[in-house]
């Protein structure tokens, strides 16, 4: 009864276009707000397709993502369905394991699986009176103006429809973005990295993870690197990011296993030798491309969310969280501004533009330091600095790391912020270092020591100076 | 006879798409290699059309593009309906006019008419008995595989064409390059400045023109700007710079001449009360973008120039030069792979991106530098002391605008020694600054001056020395 009361008192229409994570999480938000919401999704229902193809298979979710599936209620289904990752397991060439913790004590990020996560979303949409989820439409035409949209059925047939607003959650290549770069005054930057990215699994052994799980496991190597996430059936995912031209070097089965012991020995008996020799043929290296753009609106009837207004390259882990809490963020300011889209939409535009412009650089730096900085000692010991201050200073000294993952510190804020506790963090390391310098002078100048005796630490602390500096 | 000799051994097709200044000049290129060169032109022709609308009227022609059109002959013609300007004039709020030259002693840029020259270039394009210019044709579609061509005419008919190469050459918003987009690792970003502009006229007084004419003069207002350009017909052509929301605060013709009277009180006079109330309103301040994108090419089948490939913001006087420039650079590229597009097109991209991408950013730079940094002393200072030194040192230090406007040297390596020269120019003033100082301390220290006859010196010289550091 309710369900035809609220219908017939012509409920604002907003059409979803894309169904895939923030589509689906953005149908539940406009749902819970009463809004009789259609969501267009290109291909067929993927809790129907036997494989779904394309994008990575597992993600991490941390806090900015939690949040926004809390307020739709949907935190611990997600959760239980998660992988805690509670530090990141650096692999040597050597073999040697060493974590690097995420955060505190009690911190970690998550690995979810994407397909059962969009499937458990367009459930939770569907469980709304209000929303319908429309498979199969790809979209023909819209009008920015009038909120006139064309789709076309899998059969060929037209459908349309009027919307109020239109929500562009089509991703990277969005159709509806397409329109935005037609229009005056539309800045927008595509950006290509020189790496490709493949998709490798690491089966279980005797039934159990071929390492341990609770890590999100890096081999870097400088110019390129391998990662590895668990999934819920004890596999590992690997992925090994590598210049393209470096894939194309690799030609036949012998040349990756060569490849492999070269600079991945540890994982060849773990992923297998013939899975290697097979997999790594099965598709090329696949691009990431970083996107940004800005105004997100055009007037009171369109906007663009998730990886249509920012594509993110994939190493702050911060893609889908930050898709996510676009919904979040846009539901704040619907309830600042009384839903009045002509207000809400620039004030979406002003206030998130720059936050999701500072995490798309932000990934694209992390982009070198996961496969580099990572190896060099000083960014080790940096972090272990960055670490103490925090626990004796939670508010003054976060991590820049703990910022973006673990609290939901606008993150422009965050990158503002670390500039700043750099800045400090070295000037007092420096007048410390000075200052243990000076004291050992006068302690030396007092009693002046047997310079025989002093030879042997003096070496060991000169290399250990040394080796600090070293990548 | 020679002509259908050649038609009948089949030269491979050039389709070259845009009839504007790059389009035509390129059309010569091709056609002087042999080619069977087709311009495709969506507009109808310019020579036969009476008001040719919207971009700028007049253009600055500089040493990059004089060579280009030298190479096919054409430079005598434009230089002799061009108009030198050997120096910038600044005016001041005061209405003090005050030279900065552009180079040496009988180094000028020239203020060419957009139209003029477009259509010049198209005729001389059609000298070639292997050109053909085909008018009032928009592309519909294109194959970057095939190089089959489809486009309509302006009665609406379709009209195939089958090209061995296809030059993009169709500006800021190419319609070739929309399918560049569409490929995977097209780098590409489009950044619109907060700025707009709009131009007004200024006509002679009687008979003559009412400013000096060999000068490109600038009114810099640090937030905005006015520039003005001298023509044939002794009027000058003045281009208003300004942020949109300036622009749109101005909304009465009393509103125009307060703003004026502001800020540009010497023009009022000179362009009149009721030019300025009715033309302030003609049209609203127009966008400028700048483009970037690489690569520049498809295979061996297509590859932009010009604006398609690098639109420029209008503040270095290069756009027209950097494009003219692209014809020389393929021409050689040309030459050097004997005509193999498979070699050329990739070689082009390789050498050309960075080049452009370099100009794109120094007219950025200069949006900066003509409305605000011209006003500051320091650099005022520094301009002197670069033509000095280059005067002394003609190979070692070349000012940057000296570089980019008056010579060949690759734009990317024009920025690279700017970096270094100015590196060196300020330490070598500093050591001078601090050396100066020095040998004052010795002179007092050895002759102790009356301490009372030096007060209003260092007073005088501390103001100076400040002075010169305030904008």
């Amino acid at each position: 009864m309710e369900e035809s009361a609220s219908r017939s008192d012509k409920k604002k229409v907003v059409a979803v276009v894309g169904g895939g994570l923030v589509g689906a999480l953005n149908a539940c938000y406009f749902a819970k707000r009463g809004f009789d919401v259609q969501v267009f999704e290109t291909r067929e229902d993927i809790r129907k397709a036997k494989i779904v193809k394309g994008r990575s298979i597992n993600l991490a979710l941390s806090h900015r993502g939690r949040s926004a599936l809390k307020h739709v209620g949907m935190e611990d289904k997600i959760v239980s369905k998660g992988i805690p990752m509670h530090a990141r397991m650096i692999h040597s060439l050597s073999g040697k394991q060493s974590p690097i913790p995420y955060g505190k004590k009690g911190q970690y990020i998550l690995s979810v699986d994407r397909a059962n996560l969009n499937k458990e979303l367009l459930t939770e949409a569907e469980t709304y009176p209000n929303t319908t989820l429309n498979f199969g439409r790809k979209l023909q035409d819209w009008n920015a103006e009038t909120g006139l949209m064309t789709f076309i059925r899998s059969d060929g047939s037209e459908e349309e429809i009027q919307a109020d607003l239109i929500v562009g959650c089509d991703g990277a290549f969005s159709a509806i973005r397409k329109q935005f770069l037609r229009r005056s005054r539309f800045n927008f930057s595509q950006t290509y990295i020189p790496h490709g990215y493949m998709e490798l699994t690491m089966p279980p052994i005797n039934g159990e993870f071929a390492m341990k799980p609770n890590y999100l496991h890096i081999w870097p190597r400088n110019t390129f690197m391998m990662i590895a996430l668990p999934n819920l059936d004890k596999t590992f995912t690997c992925t090994l990011f590598m210049p393209f031209e470096e894939f194309e070097k690799i030609t036949t089965g012998d040349e990756v296993i060569e490849f492999f012991q070269k600079y991945f020995p540890d994982t060849i008996p773990l992923i297998g030798v013939d899975a290697l020799k097979r997999d790594y043929f099965r598709l090329p290296g696949q691009a990431m491309v970083s996107v940004k753009c800005t105004p997100y609106h055009i007037g009171d009837k369109c906007v663009l969310m998730g990886d249509a207004a920012h594509a993110v390259v994939p190493f702050y882990g911060q893609g889908m969280n930050a898709g996510f809490e676009d919904c979040i963020v846009f539901e704040e300011i619907m309830e600042q501004f009384n839903e009045d889209f002509s207000a809400v939409l620039p004030e979406y535009t002003r206030v998130r533009v720059p936050d999701d412009h500072a995490i798309a650089d932000l990934a694209m730096y992390n982009y070198i330091e996961m496969r580099a900085h990572v190896n060099s000692r000083w960014f080790l010991f940096r972090k272990h600095v960055d670490n103490f201050l925090h626990a004796i200073m939670p508010k003054t000294i976060i991590p820049l790391y703990t910022m973006v993952t673990f609290s939901r510190i606008r993150y422009h804020e965050a990158v503002k912020r670390w500039h700043w506790q750099d800045k400090v963090i070295n000037r007092g390391l420096l007048f410390s270092a000075t200052g243990a310098v000076l004291g050992a002078s006068y302690l030396l100048a007092k009693n002046p020591p047997d310079i025989t005796k002093l030879t042997v630490p003096v070496e060991k602390l000169w290399s250990r100076l040394m080796a600090l500096r070293t990548p």
